[in-house]
């Protein structure tokens, strides 16, 4: 590898106030580091643009220790090794890590996992085969339970985790209605993926459609987005409702805070529980080969949104908080960018 | 048995306005029904008086329906039989059942349960291994799942299901705060039940109390009550806490409301889920069997308050409803009153 690789990397400037803007970001450039002994350097080809991102910005912890200014966008990325002091890597595998949003970067071969581009496209490891795939995965094994004839409700259903948590609740027998914004978000849910029904929530008459489309009421509400959302689902809970509470993108740019009164879960005896998929790796790989088998079935369709250039990456976060995108966002780094398929499988 | 026997009973005479008063109660006398085919009549000897009755008083449904006006106030009771025409009772037996804030009932056998006197007064089968026993261990058995050395928070803790829920803390090995109102509630958790810690809050400095005794924070909140105490508590609780939802006493009777912030439940992956015992009536014998091991181990003690006739039932409630009793409140309808034990086991 050549001393002279100039590696561009997006760090955070400074913390957002409310909504993140453009600014919070900063481009820098640095000379790409040799790898050590044991490490490995890879060039990144794919950049994954998800919810959390927004979170780990702000001050303090939520989860996990947040960014500090400086550090670069923390995020997963595939690409592939183009030198390597590791035993387990060599030259021109392809890689999936938590590289973050910059082009390049010199890691400890255990941060990387090599893909099976046989499998599956090298995407699907950013997103139904990776870690928006198996949160839903997990979230629907450890607390959601879907159980045949049920009625599974996924906010956030065209984003790249509500995709596949309804697509599993559908492999379980349950009917799946999903809320997403925008008649065309509506029309994927519908034509795309397979729901049997699905609502917008711009709708004015949001509550009402959510009544007309599930008249059973709701058994499982996977929860992405907070907000008005989830009172109006509240209001409609069944009795041994199981809510998995898998993020509150409604909250994360804005003042929205979304609080649930005991007496209906008390009432209705629902079981809301948050997770975070980080928490269950000891079942990812349980997870990922249940997730390729219904991937490889057919069953577990997807579709992308790509932006193009690392520049791309902050503006392509804001739109996503804003619900711009449709299924999973990513940021093409190569030249010979990837076509997005109409209707991936 | 004689037809001139006349039965009192506690009916719903009206529907309480925010807090419950004794004109929502009335008396009323009526002859005793004679026991047909399959049914027994029964002295009834003790009546319980349960936080959960109060729900009842409202119209439309909780969990279950509620009493219609007219309707005798339900209530668990022990009483010995003194006219059977079933074949699994005879005259003389130690019974409990659902019978109703009244002096008589008959009732078809199947609704009683024979009790072993032997094994323990027969008072316990309406607290320890009765409904709130059984309902403490539920909490704990499907959602607390206390760990050795973890801390767990109970509210109403010197009430019936609260004693019970942390003493089965304490045998798990946790440790065990108890959240109650007063100087002789607090003495009594900490001497009389063994807790580790207790915290008044009516104590203008709960929250620091709080604090103070929870300093490695709360990995179980038996959550009894609501309101102020309920929000002290979430800001305490650590990650992967469980929060079993058994009750809302601070809401029964007022117009608190309490609501809990999605994303601190997500932020924490903690679990909240309200349950009621009669959702699991399949593991009410285990529950029995491991209760009265603990009991007779004398690893499960109670406190019991008693009032002294029918007329006292209403106040009774009302007084709990308040937070005036100790331990289990029992309402006793046979002359030779029990004398409450001073540490009773």
């Amino acid at each position: 590898m050549s001393a002279q690789i100039v590696n561009r990397k997006i760090t955070l400037a400074r913390r957002p106030i409310g909504a993140a803007e453009l600014d919070d970001f900063t481009l820098i450039e640095e000379p790409l580091r040799e790898p050590a002994a044991g490490e490995v350097a890879v060039r990144i080809e794919l950049l994954s643009v998800d919810p959390y991102q927004r979170g780990r910005m702000n001050e303090g912890r939520s989860y996990t220790e947040n960014l500090q200014l400086g550090d670069v966008i923390v995020a997963a990325a595939v690409g592939r090794v183009m030198a390597s002091r590791s035993d387990r890597f060599s030259v021109g595998d392809h890689v999936v890590g938590y590289l973050g949003w910059q082009e390049y970067a010199t890691v400890p071969g255990r941060a990387l996992t090599r893909l099976d581009t046989d499998r599956a496209p090298v995407s699907a490891y950013l997103g139904v085969l990776g870690l928006p795939g198996v949160t839903a995965w997990m979230g629907m094994e450890l607390i959601g339970k879907p159980q045949p004839g049920q009625t599974v409700v996924v906010s956030a259903a065209a984003g790249a985790v509500g995709g596949v948590a309804g697509q599993l609740a559908k492999a379980a027998g349950a009917r799946v209605v999903g809320i997403a914004g925008g008649s065309a978000k509506r029309a994927f849910l519908l034509d795309g993926l397979g729901f049997d029904a699905a609502v917008d929530y711009r709708d004015p008459q949001f509550e009402r459609r959510l009544a007309e489309a599930t008249p059973d009421g709701i058994d499982v509400y996977f929860e992405n987005v907070g907000g008005a959302v989830a009172s109006a689902v509240l209001a409609r809970l069944n009795d041994f409702a199981r809510v998995p509470l898998c993020g509150l993108i409604a909250e994360y740019d804005s003042a929205v805070s979304t609080a649930w009164d005991l007496s209906t879960l008390l009432a209705r005896r629902v079981r809301i529980e948050g997770f975070i998929c980080t928490d269950h790796m000891n079942l990812w790989s349980r997870a990922v080969s249940e997730l390729t088998d219904l991937y490889r079935a057919g069953r577990l369709r997807y579709r992308e949104s790509f932006a193009h250039g690392l520049q791309a990456a902050p503006r392509t976060l804001l739109g996503l908080l804003r619900g711009e995108n449709l299924g999973k966002q990513l940021v093409s780094l190569t030249p010979e960018a990837p076509v997005p398929p109409e209707d991936s499988r």
